[in-house]
């Protein structure tokens, strides 16, 4: 089994990741999915089970940070003439700390990993599509990514620099027909962290209070299939009850 | 063949408006939709066209801004025990004009067109919605939601309002089960009214240079097809080459 | 004594609110200033006190929302050749209620005294001003003209109504030397309405807490003292510990 | 001479640029100006015109990127017992370049000079600043803040990135006395790099046409002189026939 088309996502961590939950879907979509990340145990882990299902995985050991990493995984994404559909960056590091006790190292940090990685898997991404003239860059957002509130100066200081970037890409590449997408994220993702940091919170928001990691998938997919003459560049997702 | 599921959809007119497509989408997806509008014929036209391709369709009088009109359509779109599924506000009024040539009339026409038929037609279907907890409402905006220019500022006065009240019911109301969303079209529909008015700048722009009306049936749908877990409150649609 | 520039403020109650506030200072810097409201004692008060001072005043009856009153109310404060250097739209209605329970009435109430007069009003003193080329209209706004909350929407729905309608004025009249400003007044104003409604309010939240109104009337001041070349469209103003 | 009360402007440079301007306009109203930059030949020259005009005046040698020079620089202005009534960061440093053509380095020295920078700058004027639960810290913005467009991608996401800092100290410590502005300067300064590069720009504009740097120093000072009950966060400031 081959697929003229792969996806590639970032920032996959454990099984019940987000990264891992679009990698399973773009996969049973019949994309060859590039599993990317900084654990090889979690990204062989995570291809294995999409192989064991019978679809398409590769897992590629990346830094999104580093910049011979994301090219080459562009180019090993793009091998055997391979159109890359969709790239989804979802690496997101977040360091909460009041202002006074905030680094330069930690600062720098969320910096590279926000807005660095992205800025690199987007640029690469681009240069991958552009040629096809096709493709859907996804670049996940936060509620810090529209306001700054302490502890979380630092962090929402790179997701608001992540949003800027996901804003001029899409203005500059939308009429070469690429489609950059910036998706809010306005509440907890129900996953591995979540469940295992504070089960009392997973417990009491119920299960439609936290965000099911296969619904953002769906939505992620649904951005994808939009005709060019609709494109949607920026939209929020947050649980019913989430208070916004 | 019938349906325990309703579609609502205001503001129809040609067959080649949004309305109408809308409509035509959600009755393919085996919703009853009603077809609410001010002219006769219009409406009727359009819910013989859905009939005739085996869906079902109910044209129904309706002025948006007559409160009356609007608690009636509900009514009716509710009879049957039948369950409102999507309720879409697409009335949409423009009057361009410098502000110093704006008359009180012509701003109050676009505030009951674009904000008082909204609040009514919002109002209505979270009645109807409510003890399903359940049920999407969708109001279209506009570019000039977000911003507003001369010769548009009355215009943009009130979809700034609607853009509002959307988000106040979406706060009010997603914590029972009510979806409401907020698309923002910042783009040229490829609608009847395009292809009469300016004909050249339709051909220049090109099929994907304007909003096909299908393309955006097919995100509201999606839009209607959130978990509750990862709902939508606002997003933007635009052609891919639509400079913003 | 006379002035060759006059300055309009709408929305004049009490003695002790920001309308009465705003006109005191504008009169004490050496404007004649119009106080324009819809209660004589209340206007005829607030002009007494002033004229006690050794500044000029006049009052004016005027219902922002009627626009014979408002094209009066220009006229008058434009007689012997004045220049109407600053006109204040400081009417504001409020009507908090829960959506379901907001009637056609009470949301078109708002909408007239939140919107409709704001366009009359700066219609009218844009009519004034243009041929002089100069002069300053400022509309208060409120935190409910970014976000709209129940049970506030259809307030905010108005707010931001008209703020697009204080954006829209900017752009057209802005280059032909009048000054628009948007300021939003984000906070609980020391007025005689929060003391007589919520003294303990007032009292825990400290002087510095509430908005105190020759504060704002000091900014107000300032913006209309800014030269063209560096014009301040829209500002937020809130007390130092208010949370936002 | 001396005063109790000093001002940091960081990002001097030429004479007829915007920190110059700034660290004048402080000194002049009564503040010893601490005048922080890269080039000895610039601040020394400042600091020079603003003593002989009889105000004063210290060059500080400070690169706002290192750390070191950051916090040597606040205790230099802290010395004798002196409270730092403002600090203002000026340092701005934008490289346009489609995205295609932008590297990690262009990107993180833009980075370093609009947030790091900032970081540092806000961080050590709120250290100094927090024991006397008093002080006025204003960053300076510019259009891209707001809005990324090609080819300011990069730059424009280290401006959101500054904006949402300011925006995190504001939060954090308004509610400690000290007051964090965000001032978004959306046109072109008449200062010396503008009529340098592009004379021809600078004359068809017209003086207003152009952001005069005194006029900018005007509004600094009047949000510094706010009262605590009634404090901008952020505003805008463009000429009066700027299109926006």
């Amino acid at each position: 089994m081959t697929s003229k088309c792969s996806a590639v996502v970032i920032g996959v961590g454990p099984q019940q990741g987000l990264g891992a939950t679009l990698a399973a879907y773009f996969a049973a979509k019949g994309l060859h999915v590039f599993i990317a990340g900084r654990s090889p145990d979690k990204i062989n882990a995570v291809a294995e089970t999409i192989i064991n299902s019978g679809n398409l995985a590769t897992p590629v050991m990346a830094d999104a940070t580093l910049e011979d990493d994301v090219i080459h995984l562009f180019e090993v994404a793009s091998l055997k003439q391979r159109r890359i559909s969709i790239a989804a960056y979802n690496v997101d590091s977040n360091i909460p700390a009041p202002l006074l006790e905030t680094g330069v190292e930690s600062y720098e940090k969320l910096w590279r990993q926000n807005c660095l990685g992205a800025f690199l898997f987007g640029r690469e991404a681009i240069n991958s599509m552009k040629k096809f003239q096709q493709g859907t860059i996804i670049f996940t957002g936060a509620t810090a990514s529209l306001r700054a509130r302490p502890p979380f100066t630092a962090f929402a200081s790179t997701k608001a620099g992540l949003r800027a970037l996901a804003q001029g890409m899409a203005r500059e590449f939308g009429p070469l027909g690429i489609h950059v997408v910036h998706a809010i994220l306005d509440g907890v993702l129900d996953g591995e962290r979540a469940r295992k940091q504070f089960p009392d919170f997973v417990k009491n928001k119920g299960q439609d209070g936290l965000m099911q990691l296969e619904a953002i998938a769906q939505t992620y997919w649904a951005l994808h299939n939009q005709p060019a003459s609709a494109w949607t560049h920026e939209l929020d997702l947050r649980p019913y009850k989430e208070p916004f």
